[in-house]
């Protein structure tokens, strides 16, 4: 069933402690789309500047069932562009430059064609501008955001109303502990779940992830990776997002179950993001690719096939 | 199969910001026995001076199955004693005295009639300590250790000596840091496999634990615990390797499947541990209720029956 996802592509600089890519793709948006086209065709809503490589459309159309109908070029502005250098620690990044360039206008128009989309993930920007975003997705059956720091502290009542209107949220562990007031993360995903959505998925990086919902519970442990296999974990919340709504709306169902498996998806879509720079790991793979992971972390978890 | 645990029986003084528990029973082979009697006979090594309180020695013979015959009295000598007070974040607590007592004297004596055990966990103490405890069981099939941080700065050469003659090695996140030098969970325990065992188990608390191993990874999530839940963390830990290997004495086997298994009992276990003070908790429970929580914990990570 029709998937749609509204966020950022941008232009991003990434230095690791070994190694650069410079001016590559990136944004919530081209993450998700790409995770989620292993699973089931993806719409993007996202707006560019003139100054958009050729070569990043090029990258994010090699993702089979990507369509960028409602990619906005404005031959007149900038692309979102980001630099950020990881340490060591590859759990600690430093940003060096943010360019927000379109991401400051309007947003972008979603087009007539996506009306009908079912399943809806709303990117991260201003709270405001991803509830705007749902009045275009009438036949919605599922929809979900993420958010970020800067809107917990900036703009939270339009957060709250937000939230109020989706039926999951998906954040990391640090948003989590900020929007709740609590550090534990099930204490949190409780006390976010009392704002109004269905479900919360509190991501947890090298930790995995925990789902807290109405109907229950839901646990990942995170792919065991050694550290010599992270290259660069950009986007890996995001590759999570995608794999997850990805499997959810090739299932067309939002049960408990479903949610549990959809998951797992996330868990080893991301787990391939991060093992080269950017969306080189991801391009490189194939559905059979992921299926072979998934054999493997279900044996891991003692998992269900 | 026999299981046989070598630890610390002491007397412990918890604080939590809330309430407080004065001189109960606790150490780490009271909360292993306690947590292994549910699945199968387990027979303590461990020493007490002649404080040890009638209601203590009570307590432990409440878990039906845990054997006493190793159990050495010394009246001239004090019970190993600690206090410890639990901050706001259950994750953070302070030492707030430890008194060594029969600790600091001649191991106790491994009796005769534990010989033939099959499995064994060397609860932590010195490493010298632990590897002269081996030379007791003969007819061992399967040998965990468990350490912390003062032996990793203090006496390392040995306990590298003990590592290299031990099936399993299980440590909590900041001790496989410490011990390896890498802070990544599973190039940690990739390093410490390199030293000599079959398999090491990182315990992360509230994140679950991971297991890797020659034969392939384990990795579990933690029980998804609320904090209001999280009552004494004390023996989490030590509950939870009594779990592990209450279930693999029972099934007599070492495969990675069994393990995998294992961790999962191990952590449904300890996530009763946590609920109350010391073995208060434990001493409530049946095996039914452990059974209940297991099918839960299945559901909840998608696992097998």
């Amino acid at each position: 069933m029709p998937l749609v996802v509204t966020g950022t592509i941008g232009i991003d600089t990434v230095f690791t402690p070994t190694d650069r890519r410079e001016r590559v793709l990136g944004g919530s948006a081209a993450y998700f789309a790409a995770a989620a086209s292993f699973f089931t065709p993806v719409r993007v809503v996202a707006a560019v500047g003139g100054d958009w490589p050729k070569q990043h459309r090029d990258v994010l159309e090699s993702f089979s069932g990507v369509c960028l109908a409602g990619l906005e070029e404005r031959t007149s502005s900038r692309t979102f562009a980001w630099g950020g250098r990881y340490l060591e620690d590859v759990n600690c990044r430093e940003t060096l430059f943010t360019e927000v360039g379109v991401v400051a206008e309007n947003p972008p128009v979603v087009p007539a064609v996506y009306a009908n989309s079912q399943f809806v993930f709303l990117g991260n920007t201003h709270p405001s501008v991803q509830h705007q975003f749902l009045s275009n997705f009438k036949e919605r059956k599922l929809i979900v955001a993420d958010t970020m720091n800067l809107w917990i502290e900036t703009a939270r009542p339009e957060l709250e109303a937000l939230i109020r209107d989706v039926d999951g949220l998906v954040l990391n562990d640090s948003e989590a502990a900020m929007l709740s007031g609590a550090k534990n993360a099930v204490t949190a995903a409780n006390r976010i779940l009392e704002m109004g959505p269905r479900f919360i998925i509190v991501k947890k990086g090298e930790h995995g992830a925990v789902l807290v919902s109405r109907e229950g519970f839901a646990a990942v442990p995170a792919w065991p990776a050694d550290e010599k296999h992270v290259v660069d974990p950009t986007g890996a919340g995001d590759s999570f997002a995608g794999g997850l709504m990805g499997h959810i709306a090739t299932t067309g169902k939002t049960d408990i179950q479903t949610l549990r498996r959809a998951m797992q998806w996330g868990t080893v879509v991301a787990s391939f993001t991060i093992e080269r720079f950017g969306l080189e790991k991801l391009q490189e793979i194939t559905r059979e690719t992921l299926d072979l992971r998934m054999a493997e972390f279900r044996a891991l978890t003692g998992a269900n096939a």
